[in-house]
């Protein structure tokens, strides 16, 4: 196993990767249907995917996952290893994932572009300024801010009331000094006093919108219902009310392309927005997962944290507003974070311990159960780590073959996509099954029973409280007609249950829903379960202290 | 003239332009010099400028202005005019110019790239994002305030005092309301409360810093000794102390690398940096400033503001920093701003009024006078304006003449470089002079007799008056072993003095130096003669208001 003692970084750059041309001829595209940007990224060209409309559909892959801990799963690893796995193979595949942003990058992360030999690349350009979209974002959405308070300033036409204004600004960076901030001091020269604050710029409901519009003028739409303030009247203001809505779209004009990159064996990957998977949705674009599924026979995708979030969010929203058939789904476990669901603390899992691993299992169990109740079929990736041992795995194996769960090992990381075979297997006798997807509840489900349907049925509660606050805000929308609306859960992912201490397969428990967020421009109602922080705080020592640019020109500190 | 009704935005989106890689080649850059970024940019390969130093240098152009006024003198058009006359007459020239900023194309201006058909192109994408630079320079800027605050909360092993923080916020936009902000706000998990305020990302120290940085290292070793705040016992902390610079390097990797573009006619032009003009040296990068030089025969660059700030900043540091040689300078003036400098309403310009005229000339001839100190032969270009009459154009050309002052007029706006060619004529007049350049102080000159030179012989005043805390500040610098760094005087535009209501040449004033900031990652120590904003505010109605993409995709509300 030398070769897994190379870091994520090492192994980025001893890739020779191919020119982005080449990329783009092998999945049928010509020198029109793009721009290159650097030697090794093109941005796919406007409107492009209306073009292809007409093209038959490729088999749509989401690759989920058990609940997230703190030991880590290789979702993003394993999409990017079976789609390695299936171009190995001769299929025509394409990879389709979220933008990585800049905080957790600067923060924790170090990246996230996969790991190991599962990568995609340049993982040093992606995971910095990439093609500009956050940036892109970052403007548009304080464009609208600025334009706003440009408003309050000017006389207030609008009358709009400066303590209802629920339009925050953003920066791509992880900055808690920021989160609650007053603005507007220093006198009548200098803007109208009022508490606001800033959050990461991928909690942006630019960024969801940008991830659901399915056209530039979609786009626009989208935006100029974006409600951003109340007036005295308690009237809602929108972006087009405040004049705002040409320029930010102007301004998302380029971002609004997806984005072409290739993996470290030169599979061909769309990366292309990134929302948060709490208040938003956590998928990547709908326009690029349209476009890959027009120019490739399998797209492999995925979706933020865990099963009962990213996938729940995938199929009841991004699929929905974006008519997308899942084929098939992989839910990617790891031995280390089933034995942390089974109750064995981190320090400890490097210890063999069956008995938690067992325990762990019925969380795996509740997801599989969750994607059969959509219709789609599921397969489990093992995600191999080394301190893994053989009874163990042998272990999780017997147990998704007892219960006819379709498995696999993935070795991807170790491996490339040659450790991704026997998991190609099992997803394609999945495909075969023909999946029978369908959403949780129809449009016209009561907003109250969509969330009690989604908490019943996907978290496995045993029912839902309301807070009074909650409950008036759900009869403000169906009032205004958004009873239509999907709804978008921002609950904790480290359990099924709305407290991120409970893990495992927890039963008997109520979720309780404190605060409803319309979401007018991305076209979904959020419920938050909890404080949502929106703006992420560094640790202690943040990898940024340790990144550089060593004299010969190598970057370092990124992972 | 019906050329002249067409708006830039359209003269820009009727051009056929060239790809990049066409233009690119014609400067004699190979493949591996540059990586395009779309079909019409380009960026320079790193190390470029050092592959290329022992080349000849081409001769440089600087172009600058009498102080601008309401009226408008069109620099940048007459920058790009002279290059394309340069070009269109078969000389290799380069035009080198600063990057436009998001907030004054959002609010007053709509756009910076020239105007008629002098443009450099495509001013939409120039206008907008560009290659990102802008975005990296506001990311790496606010990396450094997330890490300083990050300090403060985990514990503050430095001592940093929060109320001696010097390192503010930025963004890229016009956004009055977040000058004077608080932030910290929301209890012990959110960051320590101090007060804290945003700036335009071109008022960045790191905008300076990019701007005169030589090559990767030497912006690195920069930006390690920004001061950011001082400790409790008034030690300069700096952005190494917080150990920030690496990530800060890091995020700038691409924003360093030149920019490539064309001009209306083909010329090309590199757009690189653009710095403030008060309490910055307001020209474009050294870097590309250099590489122009290694790359053309000619190369034509411009300054912000008016002679009296814009050319003596060039000539005092970005030429002293960057070892430049300039060989010529152009100063526009035009019949509408002259008048206004001899006492005419800005709704009474369309009149003609000789007497005003000559009046204003005046200013005029002290700025060629201030050249001459320099030892840098000067040009005056007159910059036609449709309502000038021919007696008012033979007026300001006669007054020329009469003094032996070299002059053109420029017609570079209604007719591109062919109304430029009488000026090249002028331009090769000078250049055959053979400049005498050199900087107006030595940089062992005490600081104080430094700026009572500048406001003595550039701005023509009777004396300097400094402060009790601008002196004392002055003494800290030359203690700390600042003394011998060039001053960055920060002074209105709009007058000779420091009060921006005083036009034409004006006499017999002292210039007040009310406060000093040492900028030792620029390398300049700047000197406030009143409060400069550095953050701007949106007017009544934006620009921003009434831009937008229309159906058939066309974009509209840039100029």
């Amino acid at each position: 196993m030398e070769k897994t003692i190379r870091s994520d970084l090492e192994i980025a750059q001893q890739t020779t990767l191919r020119p982005i041309s080449e990329i783009a001829k092998q999945v049928g595209l010509t020198d029109a249907d793009y721009d290159t940007y650097g030697k090794y990224k093109a941005k796919l060209a406007d409107g492009l995917a209306e073009r292809l409309a007409t093209k038959a559909d490729g088999k749509l892959i989401l690759v989920t996952a058990i609940n997230p801990t703190a030991a880590g799963e290789g979702k993003s690893t394993v999409t990017v290893g079976l789609g390695q796995a299936l171009h190995r193979l001769n299929h025509k595949a394409m990879i389709c994932l979220r933008e990585p942003s800049l905080g957790p990058t600067m923060g924790l992360k170090g990246g996230a572009c996969g790991g190991g030999y599962s990568q995609v690349l340049p993982m040093e350009e992606i995971n910095l300024h990439f093609t500009g979209d956050m940036h892109a974002i970052t403007s548009a959405h304080n464009t609208i801010s600025a334009l706003l308070d440009n408003h309050l300033h000017q006389g207030n036409d609008l009358r709009i009331d400066p303590r209802r204004i629920t339009w925050k600004r953003v920066l791509d960076l992880n900055d808690r000094a920021l989160r609650n901030i007053t603005i507007g001091l220093g006198g009548a020269a200098h803007g109208i006093p009022r508490q606001d604050g800033f959050d990461i710029t991928v909690a942006s409901e630019i960024m969801a919108v940008l991830c659901l519009a399915d056209s530039i003028a979609d786009l626009e739409e989208r935006i100029s219902r974006i409600v951003v303030a109340y007036s005295y009247e308690q009237q809602p203001i929108t972006v087009k009310d405040i004049q705002a809505s040409g320029a930010a779209t102007l301004l998302l004009k380029e971002a609004f392309r997806p984005n072409l990159v290739q993996t470290v064996e030169g599979t061909p990957a769309l990366i292309h927005g990134g929302p948060f998977a709490n208040i938003a949705h956590g998928c990547n674009s709908l326009i690029a997962t349209r476009t890959a599924l027009k120019l490739s026979d399998y797209v492999v995708t995925e979706a933020g944290f865990g099963a009962d979030l990213g996938a729940e969010k995938f199929f009841n929203i991004k699929s929905r507003i974006g008519d997308l058939h899942p084929d098939a789904v992989v839910l990617v476990a790891t031995v280390r974070a089933l034995k942390m669901h089974g109750g064995v603390a981190k320090n400890q899992l490097a210890e063999e311990n069956l008995s938690a691993l067992v325990e762990g299992l019925a969380l795996l169990e509740k997801h599989v159960e969750t994607m059969d109740l959509f219709g789609v079929p599921a397969v489990v990736a093992l995600n191999r780590f080394s301190s893994d041992t053989d009874i163990e795995r042998q272990t999780v194996l017997e147990w998704c073959r007892e219960r006819k769960i379709r498995v696999a090992e993935s070795e991807v990381f170790s491996q490339g996509g040659a450790g991704g075979e026997t998991l190609v297997e099992q997803v394609f006798e999945a495909i075969e099954e023909d999946s029978q997807f369908t959403p949780l509840y129809p449009a016209d489900l009561p907003l109250t029973q969509k969330i009690e349907r989604i908490a019943k049925r996907v978290y496995g509660a045993a029912g839902v409280h309301f807070e009074e606050k909650a409950l008036r805000e759900l009869e403000r929308c169906t009032e205004q007609g958004l009873g239509h609306l999907p709804i978008c859960m921002a609950k904790t992912p480290f359990s099924l249950t709305d407290d991120p201490s409970k893990y495992g397969r927890v039963e008997g428990f109520t979720i309780t829903v404190r605060e409803i967020r319309p979401a007018i421009g991305a076209g979904f109602i959020v419920a938050l379960t909890g404080n949502v922080l929106t703006m992420p705080g560094l640790p202690k020592t943040p990898a940024a202290n340790t990144m550089g640019i060593s004299e010969d020109g190598t970057i370092f500190g990124l992972s």
